[in-house]
């Protein structure tokens, strides 16, 4: 399917994401003129350097001007004051569409912002490696994985069918979602995931110094597949948790009921509890591996 | 380094590492005659099948008759069991050897049952993948991975020798330890990154239907990372969690009270201890980039 046309994109950040949407527009000539803005000039100079705008600037709304699709790809602590910043520069009509990983937010802290004829549709590409900046982008990143949109009810249509188009275009396979809905099934599947990682490695970190020297060298038992989720980008990740934390606070509390059951199970030594539920977590894993997510 | 050369070797137990040390053993040309036992009538079928052994029996008394190596290569809970079973039919000055995940089970219940001629060498390869069974073993899983064995003081230095040369000849780093120390090594590297695991994913396993299916279709956010550790052989894995209890649940304790203290950073919008946090996993993830574990 042929991706839309865009004369114009901004971009309100450009890391690792940014970057490989940036790089996805390039390659499917998707873009007329590219504008990236972001706050340090080191990142301003590597996106002049790879080619991945025509032109930067360190002020948003610089950088939105007459753009017919903007882009926020920063942390989620940011969204608010970019909003403010953007509101009065934005076009009329124009798409604005953001990455982030929780979406009421965007209800809640984006939309009342900016102005009525601005086309909002919130979206969660849910990709990426643990790698972080503007050159640790990839156009590749996107492919088969899914894209997941929280349209405003009643939003404009044609809106969501081109940033519906832009993603499909990257090979993602694109749902739409409730934001709520959203927040909760990601609480589950990435933002606990990295909060444990986030914790276990921590641990680690806090051992005497000859353990932890061990611990790195026999980590391929289990321990480095937490480290490079633990590896991701602080802020990123301090904003997630931040501005998810209801349904990441329960989620967390069925985690510890259940991590408390296993304890006593291991300290009384019930060996039929232990087996049962890695028995059972077995077919987990054979059903992300149907469902090709593996 | 040339491997060393074992006239008959008698495996008790030949699943992921008993299979792939027998394919190494092979390849090596390191054994004459290789005998295999197992409890499942499949499993040696299967053995046979792939020509990882000469001969295969389900009596351990018999698969140990003049066998100069000795590989136990089962769930620790039938350490006891084969001990006694093989203890009269071992031949005088043997070597006995393992692959378990926890060290100081075998001096305190192997070791006791045997001859005095027995010459044991515990042993762990610190290698293999989430699958289990004859079939899934393959020579290469060795390949730069740490082997670590717990001699046992004073015991025979040739044997010790002989084993060492055996894991170096499938590509093994091999280093020694005291057995509480690497069943405390291990505890923080393996057995607590296994637990969390089995525990999110089994978290995940009690959702309802449609919530279950929406975390497998999202699950390379950070989830699925999880499931690979959790489909891990049960038997196996429950062996180790109550045979390496006291390890375990003195560095569950320290996992918890951290998580505790994330949870309230979360729940009070402490966001510079999150990032704080954040930050410093990022260096370990460095250190094992660097170590060549990654």
């Amino acid at each position: 399917m042929a991706g839309p046309y865009f004369e114009r994109v901004a971009f309100i950040g450009i890391g690792h994401i940014g970057s490989s949407l940036a790089r996805l527009l390039r390659r499917e000539k998707m873009a007329g003129t590219i504008i990236a803005s972001a706050r340090r000039k080191e990142t301003l100079d590597t996106v002049m350097r790879l080619g991945l705008a025509d032109a930067v600037t360190d002020d948003p709304a610089t950088a939105v001007k007459d753009a017919d699709l903007v882009v926020i790809a920063t942390p989620l602590s940011t969204y608010r004051e970019i909003g403010q910043a953007i509101a009065p520069a934005l076009k009329p009509g124009a798409i604005v569409t953001d990455v982030g990983s929780v979406k009421s937010l965007v209800v809640r802290e984006l939309i009342p912002l900016l102005p009525a004829s601005i086309r909002v549709v919130p979206g969660h590409p849910v990709a990426g490696t643990e790698n972080s900046g503007p050159e640790s982008g990839f156009p590749e990143v996107f492919q088969n994985r899914w894209c997941i949109l929280t349209p405003v009810p009643g939003g404009d249509a044609a809106a969501l069918d081109q940033v519906t188009r832009m993603w499909q275009a990257g090979g993602m396979n694109v749902v739409t979602m409730d934001p709520e809905h959203h927040d909760t099934v990601l609480a589950i599947t990435s933002h606990l995931p990295h909060l444990i990682a986030y914790t276990i490695v921590g641990t680690a970190t806090d051992l005497e110094e000859t353990l932890k020297s061990e611990v790195i060298k026999f980590s391929a038992s289990g321990f480095r597949d937490f480290t490079r989720i633990a590896a991701s980008d602080p802020v990123m990740w301090r904003d997630i948790f931040l501005n998810n934390r209801e349904a990441v606070l329960a989620v967390l509390q069925r985690f510890n009921e259940d991590l408390t059951a296993l304890q006593r199970a291991i300290r009384w030594g019930e060996g039929d509890k232990l087996q049962e539920l890695f028995t059972r977590t077995r077919a987990i894993r054979r059903s992300i591996i149907e469902a090709k997510q593996a």
